[in-house]
């Protein structure tokens, strides 16, 4: 990885070039959760009605795990964010090591958390779809269908932004185990 | 970290005062899996009924969420207990780095897979305690009151686990950046 260059030290090198590919990742990784939690954030459905009173309408706030998943997504990517600064000092200094230490606590912490959203939004999805007939839940895909779509979705984004914490985290015990 | 131990090579004895010290937790960690999967694995609860022919019972197997909770509680268990081989390693030789990425990347991709069995079967044991009035999913709690409180209980262990797999991956990061 890096590591074939030709140079006198190599091994800071090859860093310097696992530095810079956690830097790519991590603006994929805000763009996926800042996606997820717009897509989600922002769609909602309106059932038209007879009755001019009651009117049945499907949005995140109507269901916590949403609204979590929300939340968590935001706070990710809002995490992510922040972590660029870290990361680009690393790309400068990639003889850097507690930075290091201090960058796979957090996001491991923050995986976690996006982990914890994605699969609880993921329950309700399905369940949103399937229904239960033990349980007796209905799938209320079958009459929110956009709202449905939309939700699932808003999954993806979430679901690759924990693939490349994943990886971020490998890179980075790679690069402290080359230091 | 037992790094004030004196000694005339202070780290690597560090490192395996670290190893020890991820071993036990790895111990505590199957402790808390095993358990989840077998709390709820085991629990199930059949209401009377009037009507001789028509049962409702409530298991995990019935909830698909429930069913991948046992499942990735049981592979996380397992897992726990085949790293203990080379956590068992790292207290002998306290120096390696390969074996010690290639543990964090397992522990990473367990962490990440065990926390979303406890967050998808979170999600439905919140909604089987609440409810949700818009999507009409009723409160089953109410009625499957034993099996709602061993559900809710089992996730104990499985957030523990979580949690202990935070530790012990920020520990061999530890361990790396010392060596």
């Amino acid at each position: 990885m890096g590591g074939s260059e030709a140079g006198d030290d190599s091994k800071p090198k090859g860093n310097r070039g696992i530095s810079f590919l956690d830097f790519i990742m991590r603006i994929v990784a805000i763009l996926g959760t800042l996606g997820s939690a717009i897509a989600m954030g922002t769609t909602n459905e309106t059932l038209p009605s007879f009755e001019q009173f009651i009117r049945f309408k499907a949005e995140y706030k109507n269901l916590p795990t949403f609204t979590f998943f929300v939340v968590a997504n935001g706070i990710v990517s809002a995490y992510l964010a922040v972590s660029l600064v870290l990361s680009i000092l690393h790309i400068v200094m990639s003889g850097a090591r507690i930075t290091r230490v201090v960058l796979i606590f957090f996001d491991t912490v923050m995986m976690a958390f996006l982990t914890s959203g994605a699969s609880a939004a993921a329950a309700i999805v399905y369940l949103a779809h399937k229904g239960n007939a033990s349980a007796n839940w209905i799938a209320i895909c079958q009459q929110y269908n956009s709202f449905c779509d939309r939700a699932s979705g808003s999954l993806v984004g979430s679901f690759i932004g924990v693939l490349v914490f994943l990886l971020i985290i490998i890179l980075s015990a790679l690069a402290l185990s080359r230091n």
